[in-house]
This record gives C-alpha cells, structure tokens and sequence, in this order.
C-alpha cells in the first residue's frame, strides 16, 4: 500500500468514524433534551454524561443552538412521519389530526399516556427559525388538506395554513398561560379559523 | 479612611463603573444588531468593532443569547411607549395602530420612512420565548381594547388577545414567504379574528 493510498484509507475511516461518533452523541443529546429541554440543557453536563471534553461536543456540533435546531428537525420528522401514515381521504379529519399530535405535546391526559414528541413548550416557536425542508412538508400537508376543503382558484392555501398553523400556536400559548381548556381546544381552533376565513358571499 | 470603608468606596466605584460601561456597550451592541440582525451578529466583531475583547462582552452579558433578549426587551420597551403614547378612545383603531406599529417592522413602504424598530425577522418569535413584564404589558394593552369591543363577562380577553396575536404573527410569516400583500394586510388581520371569535347566537 503506497502512502497517498495509506492516507486515502486513513481519511475515509475517520470521517466514518466521526459520523458515527457525531450520530451516537447527537442521539444521546437527544434523549438530554428529551428530559431537561433546551433552556436547562448545559453542554458541560452533556460532556460530563458522555465523560467526554466539552470541546468534543462543540467540534461535533458548533454549538448549543446548532445541536438543538438538529434535535427539533429530528423531532419534526418524526411528527410529519406519524401525520402522513395516518392521513386518510377526510380533510377536516386530517386537520383535526395535525391538531391532535400536536396538542398532545402540551396536553397530556389521562387517556394519552404516550410520551410527548418534546417537552419543550416553545418547540414550535424554534421551529418556525428553521428553513428545514420538513417544515415546508408540514406546510404541505396543510395546505392539501386546506384545497380539499376550500377548492377556490382564488384562494391562496399556503397563506391560509400559515394562519391555520399560527392559530394553533395560540391555543398552545394560550394553555401554557393557563387562559383555556383542553376539553374542546381542537374544535375551537377549527371553529375559529373556518369562520374566521369563511368565503364571502 | 479606614481599610474597610475603602475597600466599600472603590465597592461602589467599581459597581458604578460596570453598570456605565454595561450600558455604554450594550447601546453598541443594539446599534450593531439593528444593522446586522441575529444571526450575522458575531461576539467577536462586535469586540473589534468596540475595540475590546470577546471576554469583556462575555463578562458583561453572559451569552450572544442573552445579549439579544436584553436588545429585544428595549425594543419592545420601545413599541410600547409608542403604542399607549397613541392609544385613543376607540379600541378597534387601537388594535389597528397595534398591527400597523407591528407591521410597520416588516413592511417599509414609500410613506412610512421612519426605521423599523429592528430588522430581525424574527423579531416577534423571539419574544415569546422570554417572560418579561413588556410582554404582559403589550397583553394588557390588547386585553383593554378586547374588553370594550366584547364587553361579555363569559369571555377570556386573555385568551383572546393571545389568538389575536398569533393570528397577527401569521400575517407576518405569510408576508415573509411571499403569500400575502401588504395592502390591506390591517384589515384582513382585524377580519379573520372578528369572524373567527364572533359570540355565537
């Protein structure tokens, strides 16, 4: 083996080793942040959990933020993949859906003993920072749901999910302040935006 | 002088003389976020621009993070004097001068030549994420227009000025993706929301 082919080999199996490393410590901050959310996550304990150097993990990931934006993408995915596998031929259901998944990351009940995808309450504020792919997928899948139901050429359905989405947003804050109910919180977010964008007569 | 009261004069000097030079560096750095927004703002050219060094701002302001909510509490401070420094006797005006002001940060037009209060897109997600007085005070001033607009006692004003709110943030966001003009983007806001929470008969 020459010494460019020695070098060649050398560099392939680092930069596979170091992709593995980055997934194996991206999934263990991932599980962190799953506990202790983005506010009381300190890098320093993540090193001290993984007993590595601080300075590992900011090689691996440049930063706090950069690390989180990959956990909420991480997070997203899985939202979207559980949106689209449940997605059936009734829009409004699909709707009602989206809203389900999503509440359910605030509102735990009783009878939803599933673990919340994040437990940061301000995960879909973050989100919104991001220009992931998949949160044009979400938008997407909104925006299909919404052309089923308001099929007017002049509507412009990206415009309206944005509302839709954001109205969403308001209920969550609004439970966060202690202002609503979870009783009805998905019918009441329906009811306010389809009489809120009701089609002039 | 005794080595005790001098030990608490230079005390007090040195308290004094930090919260000068706090103040003097952070106008600096909000002057160097109004041009360059979050994201592109370094810690270490703001230390170049200032002549100093990155632990200095370190030392002052803890982190870049915390650095920008301090920036977006002044501005908010500011949004806010201008806001009740206008509030008149009609609250649906006042509603609309609250989403012209908040607008106003996103849509420069040829008539409206005054700076925006900050450049940073972003500007008004950030916001939610930190608990700050100003930001219950901005509720109060929309929970004080809902409450003579909806003068009904079963209705949560809070509830409300949180959905209008959202409602006004997805304006923004559909703005900023191209979907939405900006022409009577005042009254679409004020319509869906009055459509959307109309007290059923």
């Amino acid at each position: 083996m020459c010494q460019k082919t020695g070098k060649y080999l050398k560099q392939i199996i680092n930069e596979e080793l170091n992709r593995v490393k980055k997934e194996l410590y991206f999934n263990a901050a991932a599980r962190y942040f799953d506990e202790t959310g983005y506010k009381h996550f300190k890098i320093s304990d993540l090193a001290k959990e993984l007993e590595t150097s601080v300075g590992t993990i900011y090689n691996l990931f440049g930063s706090k933020e950069e690390l989180y934006v990959e956990y909420l993408i991480l997070k997203l995915e899985t939202f979207l993949v559980n949106l689209k596998s449940n997605e059936g031929s009734d829009p409004l259901e699909n709707l009602k859906t989206y809203l389900k998944y999503k509440y359910a990351i605030f509102i735990q009940t009783e009878h939803e003993r599933n673990k919340p995808i994040t437990s940061d309450p301000y995960f879909f504020h973050k989100l919104d920072i991001s220009n992931h792919s998949v949160v044009d997928e979400l938008h997407q899948y909104l925006i299909r749901q919404l052309r089923s139901l308001i099929p007017c050429k002049n509507t412009n359905h990206k415009h309206l999910a944005i509302i839709f989405k954001k109205i969403s947003d308001g209920f969550i804050e609004s439970y966060l302040y202690g202002e609503c109910q979870s009783d009805h919180i998905v019918d009441e977010t329906i009811e306010i935006f389809f009489q809120g964008v009701r089609i002039k007569n």
